[in-house]
């Protein structure tokens, strides 16, 4: 047995391209969310592995009869789910060569390619979103990049960085006092970032937003609670700013909250784990504006650039911060370009030691695709969820619950819809939990919800890399058939998706 | 553009597979370490992404220019450094699948089949180890397992568990308390662990081991180190045993650790990063003895599993003691299953949210090898290891460090050789140093160090997928000739390899 033989890893090679090919040509035929029942692979599957080896033919045929009935399709054109994460070829090639060579790049030596790689395509991200010259690698600057799995990591690396400078200066007897703010719109990793650093769950400030302010975190609300906290011999170390949260795609207003932190020397990390991607388009950057205030940034290329999973992207202003924590030395790594301070060693940019050869798979996409390929793709989503919005807006029974800022619908049939054509009196947020739910089981494409403020809402959410027009119109039409079904009502006539922009222009 | 046009897809995707089986075809024409220097690649890329498409195939002349060369190759089959990363055909075709369906498994409901081939995985695995059956899922237990990138996070999540369990009973201001410990030999993974999760450094415990006991951590030693620590008031909450430790593959003693650590309340995770895939044979399956008593327990499939990167399983006695500090919930994954308490939701089971279907791998490997074959890999590797070692016990100018366990030969040229050669009166370590770096030199091989009591040592480590007895042959005849050439003697007469078995047999 030669389990890396080079005539036998071709033939299967072959045999599951062709397999995912068809995999991606045929996506259409399966329900989009997975309509197994719980147990269902445990009950098929042998309670112990097998004795004898079994070939890959046999094994592939499972998958398409026990593993494919289990999955969610989240690369279906009809998948409008959560975030999207948007696969490509590119990216899917540049998994190949990465996990071909399999290499592990701890730090430079293991594999100089891996780390001088993941610099250079952090840097041309950098520009691309123009970030402020002091998150990139230069000559003369201390800030620096580093691809991530996740956001979390992203959050549990720079928290960590905040907490340690802060107890460096101020003494470590002090952990107890840190405090760290976020709003109510706030990813939950922070939350879960904050318990494995040691922070005080208690000391988590989850800062409320309201409908008046589209649930952005304000400076004055944040002042508002850091300056109780101040009062009350605290300690503020950071903050996590959002720009495109998850319920609704918000965006905090950076320059405002950055100047507030700057005040009681705070970190301000930038979590754009989704929106990041839109602003590498000119007319979608100036979300970023203020970041150069913050002290990293982040954003996954595995929601919105093509990229597949896990790839978060991090930047830091001041690198040795975020490597003191982080830093370890044993003997058997030691060697003569660490010793020369000539090379980074990303071992001590993450919170593992072990790393893939991440920055492949960026730079396949960054350079098949290249930024005007990229900047269409965005631009592509954003116009198909601006579409379905319009179409929203011109079914009177429904309404935008948030104002659009991407690729996200934040919708809900109105309450007074409900109260007008449905014969018993349903409360709002049950009525469109059971729109969902029909939607959703029809097995015709996936949406999930979210709830700001008290109000239930589904989110229609553009990020696959297959959707087309066509399946947003369709997404629509089945919205509607569903709802005017639950309502008992009839389906109006409004727009036609291919007569929209001029209907839509008609409405301003 | 379609970034996942099937018919694109399928002619990239036979592209790149025909790219790497030659790759693996000629991986022997590469320096087995990297020659470049640093900054070769920062030097030859531009500096900003290209605006417009590049073709795969222009890409890809650029990794066989620019990026091979960078690369250390880690699948080569003279690759002794380290540990190696063993991959797979099968387990590559599996990471193809993950990353052509490209699903996020954060709870079940987002792909019911990434989750319960998981659990399925992790029961077949643990079977085959033998682990207690308190550490699989189970109707009547509370044990089960989970993938993780890497034995870092294991730590972290396992050590994170501990330390709130204890804070839950004692009170939470006690965390300044709060005792880890370990041996000398234990990976450097877990002092960053403790700093993560914010034991304070000083309070991490390395406990020193010696040659007379090689290099294991001993329950005499480690209960002096407690007894003080518990006068001094300070609460012992967690104990790292290694089997198959980084710099020698030493076995930590676990059933007398165990029934130590259980005294004091402690938590004991085993770590078998490197060595726990030997304990699939039944001949190795006794340093394992006593992990019954542990509260904890992983290895990573990526190091010597055949799986590639990144695979770290990992196993609980007590479920909820994990998933506690880790669990989170948001409105916007809220869902039916969850709710039924009938499904495990993996986000609670490490640290991050995000999850790639990482079961599917293994679950090819297991399948596609089969257990006899997974054994064999293991033994072969074993008995050329030992084949090594016992080359160099026949060549008197060298000797062996410390005894070899697994498939890690610890050797260097002798004191005494050194001294009665050598012109001039080398220092031990450093002599073996520059054999170390004049061996690497000729980039037919590579092999890495370590120091284990002030002795510097080169580690002949076999891991590699590809490795047969004639690279471990020809790596021996140019560790000889270096050292003869350094020596300035003549290489003695002694084994050939072929006739090894008898040669080794006669000297008994």
């Amino acid at each position: 047995m030669n389990p890396l033989d080079h005539a036998e890893f071709r033939r299967q090679g072959h045999m599951v391209i062709d397999f995912l090919a068809d995999y991606y040509q045929n996506i259409n035929n399966y329900p989009v969310r997975s309509e197994v029942n719980p147990g269902y692979l445990v009950e098929r599957l042998p309670d112990c592995a097998p004795l004898l080896p079994e070939s890959i033919e046999s094994i592939l045929k499972d998958v398409d009869n026990d593993i494919i009935p289990g999955i969610t399709h989240w690369q279906s054109p009809n998948f409008f789910a959560y975030f999207a994460s948007s696969g490509s070829t590119a990216s899917f090639l540049g998994e190949m060569l990465i996990n071909g060579f399999n290499v592990i790049g701890f730090n430079w030596l293991s594999s100089p390619a891996a780390t001088e790689l993941e610099m250079v395509v952090m840097n041309w991200l950098s520009k691309l979103l123009q970030l402020p010259r002091s998150f990139s690698f230069s000559n003369d600057g201390d800030g620096g990049g580093v691809l991530l799995g996740t956001t979390c990591e992203a959050i549990i690396c720079t928290l960590l960085a905040a907490k340690e400078k802060m107890l460096d200066k101020i003494g470590r007897t002090n952990s107890e006092k840190l405090v760290v703010y976020c709003s109510d719109q706030t990813h939950v990793g922070l939350q879960k970032a904050a318990k494995i650093v040691g922070i005080k769950p208690e000391n988590v400030r989850k800062v409320l937003t309201t409908k008046s302010t589209n649930f952005k975190l304000t400076p004055e609300s944040l002042n508002e609670v850091i300056l109780r906290d101040v009062k009350a011999g605290l300690i503020p170390i950071y903050l996590c700013a959002t720009v495109g949260t998850t319920s609704t795609t918000t965006v905090d207003p950076l320059a405002p909250l950055c100047e507030l932190s700057s005040k009681y020397n705070m970190w301000v990390h930038v979590d754009a784990a989704y929106a990041g991607s839109a602003c590498i388009c000119p007319e979608f950057r100036h979300f970023l504006d203020g970041v150069e205030g913050a002290s990293s940034f982040s954003f996954n290329a595995h929601k919105w650039l093509l990229t597949n999973l896990a790839c978060c992207c991090l930047w830091v202003k001041d690198k040795s911060a975020l490597t003191k924590p982080l830093s370890t030395n044993s003997e058997y790594l030691r060697n003569k370009a660490t010793e020369s301070g000539q090379v980074v060693d990303y071992k001590d940019w993450q919170i593992t030691l072990t790393r893939r050869f991440q920055a492949l798979k960026l730079w396949m996409v960054l350079r098949n695709y290249g930024v005007t390929g990229l900047r269409a793709f965005i631009r592509n989503h954003v116009k198909m969820a601006k579409n379905f919005e319009g179409l929203v807006t011109m079914d009177s029974r429904f309404e935008i619950v948030v104002p659009r800022y991407f690729s996200v619908v934040c919708f809900r049939v109105s309450p007074s819809s409900i109260n007008e054509h449905h014969g018993k009196n349903y409360e709002a947020n049950e009525f469109n939990h059971k729109l969902l739910e029909s939607i959703n089981a029809t097995g015709l494409v996936y949406m999930t919800h979210s709830v700001v403020g008290g109000v239930y809402f589904i989110r229609f959410s553009v990020g696959a890399t297959l959707t087309e027009d066509k399946h947003v119109q369709l997404a629509w039409e089945l919205v509607q058939d569903q709802a005017t079904s639950l309502l008992g009502t009839q389906t109006p006539k409004t727009a036609s998706y291919s007569k929209l922009p001029e209907q839509m222009e008609s409405m301003l």
